[in-house]
Formats: C-alpha cells, sequence, structure tokens
C-alpha cells in the first residue's frame, strides 16, 4: 500500500478510556435526572473518547465536500444530466445550495474539492482543485479507475483534512456530489455487506421504476465484469468506486488519524465509510452517523458499520446536509456536557431512591 | 368560559393554504431533486400555512418555562424531593441547566415563569413572578385545584405569550419544571386518550419498579377520586392538572391565535398540548412535535395528537431542551426554503424522467 496511506491508518488508535470515563462521570454530576439526555449524554462520552478529551470543544466545524464524475452515466442511471456535477459546483461556490444554507446555520466552514468532475474549472479561490482525473470510466465496461488513481483520490482526501487541521479543526463531516455516486456507492455496498444489488440500490435523485431496474442490472453488470474483492477495500474502490468516494475515504482516515470526529452524511458517505474502514477497522469508533437517508440500501450500508443514525427525516441530498444537523447535535452534545452546572455547584438536592 | 380565553380560541383559524402551496412550489424549484430535504421541506411548508408567509422567518426564537410544584408528590410519586423545582428555577436564572445551554446555542431567548411554585422567591429581574398558587393541592385526595386556577394558570399563559409576541416573536418553544408533573401528565394522558393509567405512566426522573407502581396506583386513585370529563379539558387540567400545564395550555393557545408556530417539548408539554386541542381542536395544526421522549406515555399522547416528532433521542428531561433542539431544525427548513437558489438562478439543469 502506498506509503502515506499507510502512515495514516498506522497513527489511527483506541478510543481514550480515560476521558471516556471522565466525562461519563461528569454527566451522572449534572443537574438533570441520570442518563435524561439520551443520545445527546452518549454522544458527548463518544466524542470525549475521540478526542482524548474530558471536556470535547466542538465549535470549529467544517463540511469537506468532494465533487466527482461517474463514467457509468453512460448506461443512463440517474435522471439528471452529467454537467448537472459541475452546475453544482458553482452552486456551492456562489453559496445557494443546501449545503450552504445549512452550514451558515451551523455554522461551520465548507471546503469545496474538485476531486474528479469532467469540466475544466476556471481558477476559483473557493475551489480546492484536485482533479485525480476528469471523472471515472464507465464501471459497467471495466474498472471506474485504476489501482493508483484510488490511491491518488485517497491521498487526496488525507491532504484536505491535514489542510483543515492546520486551520484549526474540531469536528468534520463529509459531503459530495457526483452524478451518478449512488450508483457506485450501491455497488460498493454490495459488495461490502454481501447483501444483494435489489437491496442496496434506490432511485437517488429520482428514478422510476423502469429506471430502477435498469440502475440495479447496471451495478449487476459492474460487479460481474469486475469481480471486486471485498476483502481488499482498495480493489473494490478502484473497480465500483468513485473519485469523491475515495477522496472521502481519505478525509476518514486521516480524521481519525488526527482524533477529530467524522460525522459521516447520507449514503455515499456511508460508502466512503465501508472503504475506510475496509482499510482500517479502527476508523469506525471515530465515526458519527448523523441521519439515516431515504436512499435503499442506507439502513444495510448503517447496520453493517455497527451505527445508529442520530436524525431520520426522510432526507436525500446528499451534499453533507444531514451531517451538518448531526454536527450541530453533536455542538449540543459537548456544550451541556461542559456548560451545565453540577447539583452541587447549583445546590440542587439529589435524587433518593424510590 | 372565561372570556379572555373564550376571545382567544375564537381568533384561531386554519392554516393559510395559498401560502402553504406557495411554499411547496418553491420548494419544487430549488437546486435539489424533489423531496430531498424530507420532513425539512414538509415542515417549511407547515410553517408557511402556520405564519400565513410564503417565506416565513423562524430567526426570532423563545422557550418559555414554566414552573410549579404539585401537591400529589406527598404520595411519594418522584425520587426528587419538592424543593428541587425551586432550585431548577434558580439554576434556569443563573443559567446552568440544559435548557439555558441548549438556548444559547439556538439561539433562543428564555423566558422562565413562576406560575406555581411552593417557595417564595425574593424578586427577580429574571424571573417572571406569576404565582396563581402555591402549588397544586394533591390530587389523589381531592381537585388539584379549583376551576378558577385553572382558568387563571391558561390566563397566565396567554399573557406571557403575548408579551413575547410583543417583544418580536416568530416561533415559540415549550418547556416546564415541577416535581410531579409527570403524575399529573400521565393522569391527564390517560383521561384525555383513555388508554390506562398503566400504559400512560413511566419512571419519569428516575422510580424503580415498586415506586412506578405506587405511581399508576396513585393516578388511577386521582381519576377515581375526582372523576374528570374527558370531554371537558378545563375540568380534566384542574382535578389532575398542574399549573405550569394550565400555563403551556395558555400559551399554546395564544401562540395559536398570533399564527405563531409552537414547538412542544416532551411529555408534559404534550399533555399541555392535550388540554389545548381539548379546548380548542384547530389549535393542533399549530403544533409541531420536537422528540419523542423516553417517558412511557409520550408515544400514545403523540398519535393521540396526529403528530409525528422530528427527533428521535431518548431525552427525557424536559425543561424545553428538545424543543429547542426542534427550533433548531425548524430554522433549517426555513432557511433552506428561503435562502437556496433555484434551478432557474444557479443555472442547474432539472430531472428528464428516467
Amino acid at each position: 500500500m502506498d506509503k502515506q496511506i499507510a502512515e495514516t491508518i498506522n497513527r489511527i488508535g483506541p478510543l481514550d478510556a480515560a476521558a471516556q470515563e471522565s466525562a461519563r462521570q461528569r454527566q451522572d454530576t449534572l443537574t438533570k435526572p441520570l442518563g435524561s439526555l439520551g443520545r445527546l449524554e452518549e454522544l458527548s462520552i463518544l466524542i470525549a473518547g475521540i478526542k482524548a478529551q474530558p471536556l470535547p470543544k466542538t465549535g470549529r466545524q467544517a463540511v469537506i465536500v468532494m465533487a466527482a464524475d461517474h463514467g457509468v452515466v453512460a448506461e443512463g442511471v440517474s435522471p439528471y444530466p452529467q454537467e448537472v456535477t459541475a452546475q453544482m459546483v458553482q452552486n456551492f461556490l456562489r453559496g445557494g445550495a443546501g449545503i450552504n444554507v445549512l452550514a451558515r446555520l451551523a455554522p461551520a466552514r465548507i471546503t469545496v474539492v474538485d476531486i474528479g468532475t469532467r469540466a475544466p474549472f476556471p481558477p476559483d479561490p473557493q475551489l480546492v482543485a484536485r482533479k485525480v482525473a476528469p471523472g471515472t470510466a464507465n464501471m459497467a465496461r471495466g474498472p471506474a479507475m485504476s489501482l493508483q488513481q484510488a490511491e491518488q483520490a485517497i491521498k487526496t482526501g488525507i491532504d484536505i483534512l491535514e489542510t483543515e487541521w492546520a486551520r484549526g479543526l474540531d469536528i468534520v463531516a463529509t459531503g459530495e456530489m457526483g452524478i451518478g455516486n449512488t450508483t457506485a456507492s450501491s455497488a460498493i455496498c454490495a459488495v461490502m455487506t454481501g447483501e444483494p444489488a435489489e437491496k442496496t440500490t434506490g432511485r437517488g435523485t429520482g428514478l422510476d421504476d423502469q429506471g430502477l431496474a435498469r440502475k440495479v442490472m447496471v451495478i449487476k453488470q459492474a460487479i460481474a465484469v469486475n469481480k471486486p474483492d471485498k476483502k481488499d477495500a482498495m480493489d473494490v474502490l478502484a473497480k465500483v468506486g468513485g473519485l469523491e468516494i475515495g477522496g472521502l475515504a481519505g478525509v476518514i482516515l486521516a480524521a481519525a488519524a488526527r482524533r477529530v470526529p467524522v460525522v459521516i452524511d447520507g449514503f455515499i458517505s456511508g460508502a466512503a465509510a465501508l472503504i475506510a474502514v475496509g482499510l482500517s477497522p479502527a476508523v469506525r469508533q471515530y465515526l458519527i452517523a448523523s441521519h439515516l437517508s431515504a436512499e435503499a440500501g442506507h439502513k444495510i450500508l448503517l447496520e453493517h458499520l455497527g451505527l445508529k443514525p442520530l436524525l431520520e427525516l426522510g432526507m436525500r441530498l446528499g451534499e453533507g446536509t444531514g451531517a451538518v444537523l448531526g454536527m450541530m447535535l453533536a455542538e449540543a452534545a459537548t456544550r451541556t456536557l461542559a456548560e451545565m452546572a453540577t447539583f452541587g455547584e447549583a445546590g440542587v438536592s439529589e435524587a433518593s431512591s424510590k
């Protein structure tokens, strides 16, 4: 394996049990009935373990949005034309997309990365231009990319996370844009979980029944043609993945190595998490599942990862929109842990046994 | 019925169908696959209908926290001593409670109302002193309050909402504090939904099995002794309710009359909603259920109201904590509706049928 990737994986350690225990004990002294903040308490304890801090902060938030194109759209797997990938990147840069609005609200900064769109972009100070290739090849006919391109995508993600880390980063969310990327994600999900493509494939941006049937067939064909090895996540990424999916897998690996909690968005980010966990199982503990997407297959994916989503709002937009809402809940979790008064501080009587 | 209450109820109209339709149409032009923001889209359309505005704003947020004591604690229904109600009010005023932390995050202003605590409070500019009575009577032995007190509690809630309205208010959340108030809420829930007390009663702040059995018995006794009439919500409130529950019912009625969306918190706020809807069924459309509480009975209560909670985080703290998180989602909903670019504005191609 590539040296940078191997070194990143080597830096990923276990959660800090002492910080977790300290956070757990503090939760039990705060002015509320024991456990009454439910999953916010669990989340605060998890983040303490991830960051190895008894009172972790999550104020400096970033969402990394990776954009790329997919050769498989030639098979007619999306109701949107391929140009929409680049058009939406422009929308991100001008602040008009869903992720822009929610990131302003959080607030979280956005980093938009061209890791593999087909279109040439004029230089833009807001766009991180790191094109590994102008889109993938059509995975229904052969591998989506070379092994070297897959590694390059992951290394790019590592670089991007490292740059965010250098800017000051407490928590990171994953987002993406790429017409055709639910097709790649469904293929990854089918391979990595062992479920049939019928179960891991959904309507994406809005296929009708006929379109859905075609998409399932294309995914089955891609798997049959390429024979990805589920024990080799890099092989799976190269053969049936996408450049933005590889990039996000790199972001996830590097975030875990830096002890930065990663809030994963929906189905495509979940596919990136499958790849990252396939490369390094220790990564799993650093993941926070923000929401359950309406896209079929996401439930299977999260169950396979052993993750329970925080939100279930029927969303399926991607871009990191669910993940940014998840970061708002993470902030609620760490702020209540840090800022609530204890029974002793507030002079509030504790419970007796009744 | 009291004139102020009747006049408030008379002002509650239907949702504005034109504003809803306008919001729905705009959602379908925004740069995202149709319906892909799921419940955020539904929520934005609902709020448009409530506020009679095609592009409603929810930036000016308030949470109203009503505190009161309950005579029924004499029956041993809570593991916490009654003094905790007043101690927690002090905690609210000093900013150390869960609701303070989450309200700062939202951000939402907090109004803390003493509508019926036992303790005399020294004057405090942060505390709205509107004590109807120093706690209710023990409902296991007779009515919790007189009909006049119940009406006074509701009128107080109306006054409080009107004051918030005068300060500038786009959306309001309900919160409460009152040792013993899950007992009153379970009794209200049993009466209004017709379900047995065993199903509407939970562990509150942390009862053990024996304590829970005693609580159920006390609730059954309160209902047997008082014979509340489910067709007369004011009667139910007076006989087995609480002053903070009446106050919040008043807040809900007045908010609906002002076309202000009301984000209801957990089980006790839900009991207040049952009373408000009992007094005026049109109120129901103005309610947003923020979360599903871990407290047994809340699910029954929400299903009876026909409301689907936005969040399910295993919370059961009350104070308005879940409701404030719900207001954050409401803000995400209205901001995406208002601020996202349309396909036309962004020059993004639309979907074809596939």
